[in-house]
């Protein structure tokens, strides 16, 4: 398999309300009103909404009912870019799970809810070089390698 | 906004297995054995794996201990290679939730669940265009428009 994720579709209980909130975080489709799925390009790959029970049975699941071991992340260039999304994320009506502040791993991030309950956290991390059509690559050493993730983890454990 | 999405973490209880299945399906870390998060380079993208009590903490959410209204697809050029990823991910591990097959919506796709319960869908979707590079774009009108996902679950659930 191929090392890359072509679609991310997410369950949703009210697909006009998910479709509205991420239109106001100024995402934008070409589907009609009316469509039972919704698709977003999202720069290599796509972001579907669906109805949740739909999802679940298309996906030979249980729904276990609340978040599931998935959370999205959407990186950006800098703090203030991360404030500035943090902020139009709460005007859009997400729920702030946790303010925009310095992370352990030498980040920043904040994080936000979408009205359906899926987690985005909102990163700038500077061991990341993130390119100006929006990709996102790993550092291949220059910056901060992912083993530091290991000390930071015992150093904030340990303070 | 922008409309994309940086990073895709996945929840895992057992990380060294859940790295292990994705080594067998063929994606390569550059990350050492101990790293207590694991990043694959996915396309424009990032996949993580990290424990799922640490990402529900992180991600301010409840765990339901299930799935959670998230599903991940795998898009490939022909029904032929959709066989060839369901049979690696079949002997990687992965238990099948449905084995491929047509779908109401013209294309061709199976489903299977990695050891950690997260589902994937390997789908063959003839109006989509999969380019050289490995990303996915929505067809713009040539190809099947997304409307007829509307007639097509009307259709199959009348039929």
């Amino acid at each position: 398999m191929e090392q890359r994720v072509s679609l991310v579709t997410l369950g949703v209980r009210d697909l006009a309300r998910a479709r509205a909130f991420y239109e106001r975080m100024g995402w934008v489709t070409s589907g009609h009103e009316d469509d039972d799925v919704v698709f977003f390009q999202a720069g290599c790959m796509i972001v579907a909404l669906w109805g949740r029970d739909q999802l679940a049975q298309d996906s030979c699941v249980v729904d276990g009912g609340g978040w599931g071991g998935v959370t999205l992340a959407h990186n950006v260039g800098s703090a203030a870019d991360v404030d500035a999304v943090m902020a139009h994320a709460k005007a859009a009506g997400a729920i702030i799970g946790r303010a925009a502040a310095p992370t352990f791993w030498g980040g920043y991030s904040g994080l936000f809810i979408d009205p359906e309950g899926h987690p985005w956290e909102v990163a700038h991390n500077p061991g990341w070089r993130l390119a100006e059509d929006g990709s996102v690559h790993l550092s291949t050493g220059q910056l901060k390698p992912q083993a530091s993730w290991v000390d930071a983890v015992a150093a904030a454990q340990a303070s």
